[in-house]
């Protein structure tokens, strides 16, 4: 890729990037309870009236982020889109039951009912990301303080007693580490401590080590794979749970690593990064025939029993755009340029939907569209806007510093 | 189709049990740790050793099914599976805890120690199951006695109060009837009560038509669609669960009907039976572009947001054989058998593997296999022979009376 050709992809992100937040100021907004309509239509019709919480929060955040961050989200559109998002999170995503006054729930109704409790973690993450990025807009310290306490209880239920998740715990059961919750503390830890000083910093560094030597644990079989779930000591578990490989989440714990490695100065971090975490992931889980990553694989070749394995999802593609470009952006090896060449032109040629706005979400294997929605229970805005923000920036720094 | 066609088709059916049969007394019998594998890769090879206790159950019932009624399958080895896969059940499967001494895990390790329990009633229907079915072979009247009272456990979560269940109850939730439970729980009545003399058949026979009557509260929208999930007092759910259509399971639903009609003499349950729950599920699921029935549908033409809505399953197709072939042999329209044929063409010309045995599973929308394992966490011994044995005896039937 040239200069000119890295010019024409900025422009081509930025025109993305301003059509997708588009399309969900436009249909997303719930002006009557607050929060966000997520299952959105091809066309922008809400098929459904349900308040999935990650989306909730992810919504949040990435409004945040943009308005905080990028000039031309500065408007108060975005910011009033955002505070609206956090009052109805705020107001109804906790549930109090027995699991202790932290749980959140994982689906509301459109007044924000509880209707579904998740037993993971994941609707706290992203309530506490969304917490503490509006925290940084409106400077409500309490907001900050709130998220730094449900942290608090995240961590207990990761590394002391899981318990209160409501999980009961079966007598064939082992502890595992899957990757999903290292690689989702360590954003967390990078997001409550960006540039909040070194107090906050000396707070979550343990916290932060602990993540990455558990992302580590994922590598396995010398080297030559990244497998989605280990024993908590690190080596592999047996049967589909232990050779379940999920390309998309490798390479999005692969930018993590990299910013952390990069922050920290940790050069052999980073290498690991790129070459366990981004080339890797991308060589096993690229689809030779028909282009795009596939979902899942199972790292011996068996079939994979999900149902939806060989489907190309757009949140991985996006992952692996970012890590692409970070990864050439840190280096500038050309090799990695190639290849975020041949997943942009993939992702840009099949997800994007000219018509309507917004992108498609789930392809066949073949690439032809299978589900024609722009939002759904696990599509919100959220995937494809952090990654055009992601690219835009990295873009950006690499365009101004052309040699 | 005539005669000879007739012929030619039950002639193919009893090749395919033979061999169906063959496969899993072949690979999936633990002769270590009793009970079944059942993630069988596409030529035999275990490729993971969970038991999942819906599908030991299923095996355990159709072994034991096969040798009671099928004069050919009368043989010491299949015997001593169903009473082994019994053995193994009865010790392993239920688990002590607070939700009381009748829940049953989901999935077991190869040993027998409970590993995930669901909060629903399913694992418990195939263990009843199971334990009806064996307890006729072995004539234990304390299985049979046994099966009865988990019955009873699980009448009184329906019916009474599913906290027993774990599921805590939630303020934005609404009670809904979701069309498997009737429809397990009739297909349980009718097992019980099976020439058990008029003592058992009173006992069930309340429930028998309170399972007829939730069933029929799935026909919607002016007898045009079935519904998957509907409110307890039969009106339409709002949002995608309750536009949520299963042809698969409406098929399966319109079978056991048919039979209730025809067993009860009520020719108006039994017309219902056919035209609601058979002819109408294959109008609106069949797949006029590519053949098959679809998984998933929106009433509404929305996408639906289940990832495999557009996959082509082998059990919608078992069920939808059985389904037609029946109404044809209860009716003899012939219009009925025009579909039946349809059905079996798309069927034994896509699921049957030829080489190594068996059926594929699990199609793309085209009619590709897209995963190709024979035997996994909810394809296991049960609805390929189930539906093979009851065309097989069908056909029989018909062929005896032919005109």
């Amino acid at each position: 890729m040239s200069v000119v050709t890295l010019e024409k992809c900025r422009e081509n992100i930025r025109k993305q990037l301003d059509n997708v937040v588009d399309f969900w100021l436009k249909y997303s907004l719930d002006r009557v309870h607050g929060g966000f309509f997520t299952c959105i239509g091809k066309d922008g019709k809400i098929y459904d009236e349900l308040k999935y919480v990650w989306l909730q929060g992810r919504q949040v955040w990435m409004y945040c982020r943009l308005y905080r961050t990028m000039d031309r989200f500065h408007k108060p559109e975005i910011l009033e889109a955002a505070t609206a998002g956090g009052a109805f999170l705020r107001k109804f995503a906790r549930v109090s039951s027995s699991s202790g006054q932290w749980k959140c729930a994982f689906c509301l109704t459109r007044d924000g009912k509880a209707l579904k409790v998740q037993r993971t973690i994941f609707s706290e993450c992203f309530y506490i990301m969304a917490m503490d990025e509006l925290s940084r807009l409106t400077g409500d310290k309490d907001m900050q303080l709130e998220a730094e306490q449900m942290m608090e209880q995240l961590i207990y239920w990761v590394q002391v007693d899981p318990s209160g998740l409501g999980r009961p715990q079966l007598p064939g059961e082992v502890p595992i580490n899957s990757l999903s919750v290292p690689m989702m503390l360590m954003c967390l830890v990078q997001q409550l401590t960006e540039g909040r000083g070194q107090e906050v910093a000396q707070k979550y560094k343990e916290l932060g080590n602990w993540c990455v030597q558990q992302i580590l644990q994922h590598i396995q079989r010398a080297g030559t794979a990244i497998l989605e779930n280990v024993s908590v000591d690190g080596s592999e578990l047996p049967g589909c749970q232990g050779r379940l490989q999920n390309p998309g989440h490798a390479l999005e714990a692969g930018w993590f690593l990299m910013l952390y490695g990069a922050q920290s100065g940790d050069k052999e971090i980073h290498r690991t990064a790129i070459r366990n975490f981004v080339e890797l992931p991308y060589q096993y889980g690229w689809d030779k025939e028909h282009g795009g990553l596939f979902y899942f694989l199972d790292v011996d070749g068996h079939c994979p029993t999900q149902l939806e394995w060989s489907m190309k999802l757009w949140w991985p593609h996006c992952e692996a755009l970012v890590a692409f470009l970070m990864a050439y952006s840190h280096t500038r090896k050309p090799e990695l340029l190639e290849i975020f060449s041949e997943v942009y032109q993939y992702t840009f040629s099949h997800f994007p939907d000219a018509e309507n706005g917004e992108w498609f979400g789930y392809l066949t294997q073949e690439g032809k569209v299978a589900l024609d929605f722009k939002g759904g229970p696990f599509k919100g805005f959220f995937h494809v806007p952090r990654c055009l923000y992601m690219c835009e920036r990295i873009l950006d720094d690499l365009l101004e510093n052309k040699d």
